[in-house]
This record gives C-alpha cells, structure tokens and sequence, in this order.
C-alpha cells in the first residue's frame, strides 16, 4: 500500500550533478538557495518569517532504487542505510535544516543547502532548538569523523 | 503528480488517541516504543546500535485533510502551518528523534516516542549532534513558550 504526497513547492540550489556536493547542510555554509512554494500554499508561511531556521523535508527524486548496505561519503567501510545518511533508501526521504534570509511571499531565500537543484519539497517545518537539538557522543561509525565534514563533498558513488 | 513512498514497518506506543499525547519527545521523557522494521529491511540496521539517538520520518497517518492556518497547542493565536510543528500539514510527515534503548534484529526498543500507536515507518536516519544541532534563540511565535513542553498535552483540536 503506498503512501502517496504530493510536493508543496520546489528547492533550487547551485548543485546540479550528484557529485562534488555538501553532505550536509553544516557543509553548506554560505550556499545559498530559493525555495519557491506553490501559490496555494503561500498563507501557510505566515510567522514562519520569526524562526531563523527551518526543517525542509524534501524527495531525494534522483535517488532511484537503495541498497541495505552502504559505504557513506564519511567512511571507506560498509554500514547499514539506516544508520547512514546516504540519499539511497527505501523512501528517498531527506532532511536539512537551513538558515532563512528572506520570505516574500511564496519566495524563501535560504542558506545551507546541501540538495539538488529543483528538488521537490514535502514540509517546511521551524526548527526550534529547545525541541530539536540533543547532546549525545555516541555516534557510532561517524566517531571522529565528522570532522571532515567541510572538506568532503559528494562523488559518483550514489549515481 | 504523486510522490509515493512505503512503510518500512510500524512503530508501537501507548497512544491510541490523539489526545493526552506528549507534543514533542522532549515532552515525552521515559515513554517507551517499539519499532518493527519489517523483516526485509534487518540488514538495513548495521551499525544503528552505535548510535544513541535516531530520526524516525513517519506518516502522521491520522491526519486527514489540512489547514494552512493553525491554532498549536503552544499558543492561542494562529500560525501558518509551516511556522508549526501542527499534524495537519499539506504532506502530513513527522519527524521526533528517540533514543536507542536495545536492537535486536528487526525490533528497536526506543524511549522519547510523541506519536499515535501503529504509526507507518518511512525512514530511520543517526541523529549526529555535529551535523543536526543549530544554535538559536530566535523562534517566533514560541519565543518564551517552550518552557510548557512537558506539561501541555495534545488535545481533540486537530481530530
């Protein structure tokens, strides 16, 4: 039984090929880009413009077929899908949270991301520290490599 | 056009009404869950049990229709839905980061779970302090507000 949505608007970003993109928005910093929400949407934005930043939750619709195993852009080594962040899943669901500059409208100037150009948007969500962030050191596979994370950028490997 | 997606399994909780439910899992500290992944996709979960905490990306299944203003349980006032963290979205997606208690082949036994028993599973992701925490104290309409988190329940507005 499929879960079927429909995107709200469009992401447009400077990436257009797969490769030599920022792996997270945290990569990203600086890069700016426009999300255009479908008119019909627009009274939705209203107070959006008091958060400094936001959730989008976006169809990674170049991401065709997944494996169950991956080796991330962060590692040379084989971990499972669910316990990466590699674009290849069963539901090609991704999540970035990136700053605001300006709303007009339908128009949302942002900064931080690290999609596609014209990627299809599902949500836009504020992001709000006090429900979002969480302190933990253990991150797994990822331990004391998250360092890297503004010197990597993305290759072929998930074509 | 549609964009279709399918559960990847089901997460269990106590909640079977969409009332007196925690409005965040930061509200919903020592409520435990269980995530049954289905069985195809165990393999998927190399490596999770390193982490402490995950994204759980779910259909608020529930959530039938949409308003595109909306009155949250935090305030009085209405918002765009997009400045919310409401369940009647245009896409109804909800993201809630839970920590890891124990896995064991296709079940997750998690604590910190804020949605409705049987919720459809899309997509498990590591949260990564590094890569998901944003500093910033500017949060709109909720400004002063968060502090009731773990004392305001959910209620019948959004049945």
């Amino acid at each position: 039984m499929s879960i079927k949505f429909k995107s709200i608007g469009t992401i447009y970003t400077p990436f257009k090929l797969k490769e030599e993109m920022p792996i997270q928005s945290k990569g990203a910093a600086g890069i700016k880009g426009t999300i255009k929400l479908k008119k019909k949407f627009t009274k939705g934005l209203k107070d959006l413009n008091g958060f400094s930043h936001i959730y989008l939750i976006y169809h990674l619709h170049k991401s065709i077929n997944y494996s169950l195993l991956v080796t991330p852009f962060l590692d040379s080594e084989q971990h499972g899908v669910f316990a990466t962040r590699a674009p290849k899943r069963p539901n090609p669901i991704g999540i970035s949270v990136v700053k605001i500059l300006t709303i007009k409208e339908n128009m949302i100037e942002v900064e931080g991301v690290d999609m596609l150009d014209k990627t299809p948007l599902l949500d836009i969500k504020p992001f709000v520290p006090q429900f979002d962030n969480f302190e933990t050191d253990k991150i797994g596979w990822l331990t004391g490599k998250t360092i890297n994370l503004t010197k990597i950028k993305s290759d072929k490997r998930f074509q």
